[in-house]
This record gives C-alpha cells, sequence and structure tokens, in this order.
C-alpha cells in the first residue's frame, strides 16, 4: 500500500475530521457549560472549516446529538460475575468512573441534552435508554436464574444511577467507592 | 396618583422588561431544548431591544443564571406538618409540581447549567443548594427534636429527590403520587 496516495483511504481524512469535531464539543462544553458556543468556535477548536462541519452535521443540534450518541454507546458492557452484588457493584462503579472521568460531565450534559432537543433527539436519546435498560434486564433476569432475589430496572436506575448523576451534574465532590458501594448496598 | 406619568414608577418598565425577558427564556428552553438559543431569539420573543438584554445582562449566560435563581429562589417554602412522614410526602409533592409544571424541565435545566457554566454560576449554584440544604436540615432536625428517627439531608437528595429529577430531566413520564409517595415511604 501506499500512504502517500489518500485517495486510497477514502474514510481517512473523514474519520480524522469526525473525531477532531467530537473531541472539540467535549472540550469546550467542559470548559465553557453545555451551550455556550458556536459551531464557528467548533470548527476553529478542531481546526477545520466551518462548512466541513455544516456539510457533515447541518447544524449544531445535530452534532451535539451525534457526539451524545457516540460516547454513550461507547459505553462498558454490562458485567458477568456470577452474584447480583458482585454485577451492581461492578456496573455501579463503571458508571461512577465514566461520569467523574474528565469528559464525563460533559457526556452526562450531552445526554440530557438529547431529551430536551426536538423529536430527533428525543428519540435517539429514548432509543439509547431502552437498549441500555434492556442490557441491565439481562443481567438482573440471570441473577433471578441463579435463584438470587434481584432488584428491578427502574429502582436501579433511581437509586444507583441517580443519585450518582446528580451529584456529578450538580458538581457535589467525587463519589468514592465506598459510597458507591453504599447505594448498590442499600438497593439489595 | 398619575397612571399617565410613568417618569414616577421608574421600576415598572423595568420590572416588567424583566418578566418578559424571563419568560421568554423559559419557553425558548421548554420549546427548543437549552443551549438552542440566542440573545436576538430572546429579544424578538420578549419584544424588547436585543440593547436592552445586553445592557441589563451582559451575555446570555448571565442572563440564563439570572433566571435559573429567579425560579429556584421562588420555590415554596418547607412544610411543617408536625411529622417527618407528613413533612417529606408534602414536600416531595411540592418538588413533584415544581418540575413536572410546564416550566419545570426548563428551570431544571438551568439549575443544572449553574453548575456548568463558569465560577459565577457555580459558586451561585452552589450557595443555592447550601440554602436549600439548610431548610431541609431544619426540618428534619424538628424531627428529631419530636423524637422521630428521621433520615440524613444527603439521603433525601440521594433516595427521593435525585430519581425525581433524573426521570424528568429524561422525560420519563409523569411523577404520580403513589411512586413520589413510595420513594418517602422507602426512605424512611
Amino acid at each position: 500500500m501506499n500512504e502517500r496516495q489518500p485517495a486510497r483511504r477514502p474514510g481517512g481524512r473523514s474519520a480524522r475530521v469526525g473525531a477532531e469535531v467530537h473531541q472539540a464539543v467535549t472540550d469546550l462544553i467542559r470548559e465553557r457549560g453545555y451551550g455556550n458556543f458556536t459551531v464557528r468556535e467548533v470548527a476553529a477548536r478542531a481546526g477545520v472549516a466551518d462548512s466541513s462541519i455544516y456539510r457533515r452535521w447541518g447544524n449544531l443540534e445535530t452534532l451535539l446529538t451525534d457526539v451524545a450518541l457516540t460516547r454513550l454507546n461507547a459505553r462498558s458492557p454490562m458485567p458477568d460475575t456470577g452474584s447480583i452484588a458482585g454485577d451492581l457493584r461492578t456496573y455501579a462503579a463503571q458508571v461512577a468512573r465514566e461520569i467523574t472521568g474528565p469528559d464525563g460531565p460533559a457526556v452526562l450534559h450531552l445526554a440530557l441534552a438529547l431529551s430536551s432537543s426536538g423529536r430527533q433527539g428525543l428519540r435517539a436519546g429514548a432509543d439509547l435508554r431502552a437498549e441500555r435498560t434492556r442490557q441491565l434486564q439481562s443481567m438482573l433476569d440471570r441473577a433471578r436464574e441463579r435463584g438470587e432475589a434481584a432488584p428491578d430496572a427502574l429502582d436501579v436506575l433511581d437509586h444507583v444511577l441517580a443519585p450518582m448523576y446528580i451529584r456529578v451534574l450538580f458538581g457535589m465532590g467525587p463519589l468514592t467507592p465506598d459510597y458507591v458501594d453504599g447505594l448498590v448496598d442499600r438497593l439489595l
């Protein structure tokens, strides 16, 4: 293969621009807060022309939806440790790591923005939560098949995920392992 | 008093413009989602000149922070029913009403935006939550003084408020009285 023939690698530049634009969006959300930047500023940060962004995504809202879905779909698979306590503790620790990492609050804001950004984002957000709930439900079903008592998926949302999300969204300090384990133990 | 002499009521026009601009912001968040509008669009919706908004608030971020603080400060006082169960059920029902009303999701997004909108918003949001936590703590302290067992304020946040906030933010259906009472009963 001849690396000097870009025409033979049609996805190369497009994929690189996509990754750079996505990272620029995540950085700008982290630095300025959601909603406090324009397409022009994303383009400048990513080192691409405004027109590249408009041609590919059409507008800022579609770009933000795309970033949210890409990040949320890249999350870790559900654990399968052999016990409901192990599965839920591992899952809660994964989520805590994801939402407290450098891009965590930005990704959480993007996820929330899906739910308030018109019909397209609303449906994409609902589809994404339905898929994630299905995965969680499979984990809980496995526990019941082993003869363990398992909570409902919505109780996991209400009493393990929601407290962690709200504490991160409100900037209320770190999610310590003791705190995260405590949420799971209390639910079980 | 002569109603035709506006110069004698200097706060009148200013207060009216303030209310109209605040309502325009809340409407635009509800219709388009947080972050999907400009100062120009707020001005057009409120029927004022762009320059009136820039003169008073400086920029969109400061305006959004002002709207959030005004709405959040206008919330109902803490109940005092004589029992911790009654107080918490009444409080949870108040919050459910506030966040599921027509402007509820918009106000929740504004509250979250405070936490990701630079130092000024971050401090204002933290001050607001500290004041609200102090009021909640007083309610819980009264219960203990009556000899009742009362949860910690952070447990109320984690297991009563956070699930309601997340369900509204994700657009996950209504908060029924049974659901809200159930969150309180489970905590107690």
